[in-house]
């Protein structure tokens, strides 16, 4: 009997869980779960047989290393800043290892110690990175095979909320962790290249140079630059590419007013507001807007946002003009009173189904002519516990585990799946469970 | 015999050691002077009979002790976050200090300890801050003695270039450290108070959002908030006060220019650009303007500007659409690449003089009427020794370290200069040296 020791049981593990203890009996695993919270543990187990709860502190590194020695693979669905500590001790106890989050320098640096101790340390196996960069990988390597030469390489991917569901202004509600959508796009600035020129976003610019997109039955997209797409050149096998984006997507006009709380400061995160307890939603907006004597809050909003009447209504309808009840958080940044604001208006509610939309728009030449294909993915959640992120996170890594425990990958060190050993398989069971890319091809 | 010893002996610490040494003899001090770069300490001393040179690095405790056991009072003159470490010596061997920074939350902690010890930490007694407050409350405690109810305070400072030296379009050159012009307002938002509202301006809207200023023969300046100013009002004394700010001065138009970099995000410091070792001024710049296929980088800029010539014009001063020889730092942020480029073209040349502006305008009630008080100095530099900066920095600090040798401060604790026993004597004796504020007042 094998041993699946999984870190982790938050929102994007229900499908992971699932899978797992679905073929728990017939391969002969026992599924090890931890996580501190014990409701959210018997859940998600729900008495099966073959799954055992552990209640305790994940991050505790002696609790944790005798599970992970009695283990023949870890999955870590901790917070991504976690997963190098972890990644150490399977590289001590020569465990393989599972996270589907981007590859830290950090990790990067355990590739040889990873390599002499004979493990896989397999990162980005989730949706975004992912399946991203498998089903990337599978268009990009059938191009070349045919001689053709990758000309852009644009690819786009959102959590957003299902048309059935998207009852709001924003077309927007949390469907993941609302911190890291308020704070998106902070930190180093995104980089990508346009026809060979090296491009930076700043966060200043980051929602106001957007990408349109459409999908067939789903309408308009806007993507704005996620990050360093630069590395992906190398990874990706396309060191020559004059053109390569990868974008986030929301629907239209998300970015534009999202853009106005980045402009007036909003989103901050560094310093605390003076008296955040005591200040109304209107308080809150005015002590970001320009002084106009005598001027309301309104209308000093709507001059700021050159009168745009519908990016003035979305405003409207998170109660920012509020002003009969303070937000209620003391000592607060501004990015953690709006976010307090937005969890009560973007909160989902029974029923709501979210939904993962990825594009990949991909363009070669080939005897001298020029193609473009389109590939998109459209998944919408089943219901509150088997989301489309649970789903498109949980599925991949879920696959990938079985894979590694049936012996069917041979890779080892730190590495993301871009091999076609990998990605075709996956690729092929995602099908199976519905996660089907719409592809179209034309000459341009 | 007394000893002062002086931790630094950088540009700003000239006029302190002359005002010194030329009162060491008289008063039986010795000046123990501590740099790591021996020409500036012997330059600086001139072989002075009373000047002590002691060549280690001031940052190392264990070398630095025993000197501060021998001294009477210590003054830093280390970049500002050493201070607290220096503090702690000093509160052991109970020992005064000096310096001319603000003071950190780290540095008002040891008030307690300080008191204990029964020694002064006299902090912000400089130029700005330092004569800005002192000169502030000397008007301050003049009004409230009168029984004048103060309704707005506002207060600017700048480290700018002569007219006679000012001959470049930005009308400024790099009369200070380079790198904390570079950065300046990064980090948490401004935050000041107008007419009871609270108002943040984070660095994105930081160089838009500008006061003007008019100085009799010297023309307009603007200026842009500066720090948090809400705590000023307790140490002031002005709780009450409906409008409070603190801005920073420059010569138009500057700021509008320098917003366009905020604004492209070319003042970034926290992330290195690819291959930055390779990218003249131009590619530099059209790294961060957005895609705009056969366009060339001026006129790219020039729609991003709005088409305003003037600003163009100041872009092309500093050689950025320059494209022969690469700036030739390797990996490097955008503020570094930045700052290489400025230094370059804003470098003090032989013979050019600093100059230091202030100016105060505040707003009182008394007797049903209203009255505005302005209140502005401006010193030129004497040569490239003495400069505004270094007279302005260092005298302040030079008087203060006099009268806490002689007995005539008698405050202990972690305190700035606010108190009327402080700043009437080293205001009195600026005037002396020929800092004296130009005051007007007009009923409004």
């Amino acid at each position: 009997m094998k041993n699946i020791l999984l870190l982790g049981a938050g929102l994007s593990a229900s499908t992971l869980i699932k899978y797992l203890l679905d073929r728990c009996e017939a391969e002969d695993w026992m599924l090890h779960v931890v996580d501190q919270n014990s409701a959210q543990l018997q859940q998600k187990l729900n008495g099966h047989p073959r799954g055992i709860a552990h209640l305790f502190d994940a991050l505790d590194s002696q609790v944790r290393r005798p599970y992970i020695a009695q283990a023949h693979i870890v999955i870590s669905m901790l917070p991504a800043i976690h997963h190098v500590e972890v990644a150490k001790d399977c590289i001590a106890l020569q465990k393989n290892l599972l996270t589907p989050s981007y590859i830290s320098s950090e990790m990067r640096a355990l590739h040889q110690e990873a390599l002499a101790a004979g493990i896989l340390i397999l990162n980005e196996i989730g949706l975004d990175p992912g399946i991203d960069h498998m089903s990337a990988m599978r268009i990009i390597d059938r191009i070349k095979g045919k001689g053709g030469v990758l000309k852009s390489f644009k690819s786009f991917c959102g959590g957003l909320i299902a048309p059935a569901s998207d009852n709001n202004p924003w077309h927007y509600k949390f469907t993941w962790n609302p911190r890291n959508v308020v704070l998106a796009g902070q930190g180093p600035a995104a980089c990508y290249r346009e026809m060979n020129e090296l491009k930076y976003v700043t966060y200043q610019r980051l929602f106001q140079q957007l990408d349109t997109i459409e999908i067939e039955n789903y309408g308009t997209f806007q993507g704005y630059a996620n990050r360093d797409t630069l590395s992906y050149m190398s990874t990706y096998g396309i060191e020559d590419i004059p053109t390569i984006f990868r974008g986030t997507l929301r629907r239209p006009p998300f970015c534009e007013a999202w853009n106005v709380f980045v402009q007036l400061g909003m989103t901050e995160d560094h310093f605390q507001i003076h008296g955040s307890e005591k200040l109304t939603p209107r308080q809150f907006l005015n002590a970001f807007l320009p002084f106009q004597e005598g001027v309301s809050v309104e209308d000093k909003l709507l001059l700021f946002v050159a009168k745009n009447q519908q990016i003035f209504e979305l405003f409207e309808a998170i109660g920012l003009f509020e002003d009969h009840a303070p937000i209620g958080l003391s000592n607060a940044s501004p990015a953690q009173l709006l976010q307090h604001i937005l969890m009560d208006k973007w909160r989902l509610h029974q029923g709501d189904k979210d939904m993962i939309v990825m594009v990949h728009q991909i363009q070669y030449q080939q005897d001298s002519k020029r193609y473009q294909i389109d590939s998109s993915l459209v998944v919408e959640g089943q219901d509150e516990r088997y989301t489309a992120m649970a789903n498109t996170v949980g599925l991949p890594i879920a696959i990938a585990c079985k894979m590694i425990m049936t012996g069917q990958i041979h890779e080892k060190g730190v590495t993301l799946p871009v091999s076609a050993a990998i990605y075709e398989p996956i690729l092929n069971e995602l099908e199976a469970f519905g996660l089907i890319f719409n592809e179209t091809k034309k000459q341009i």
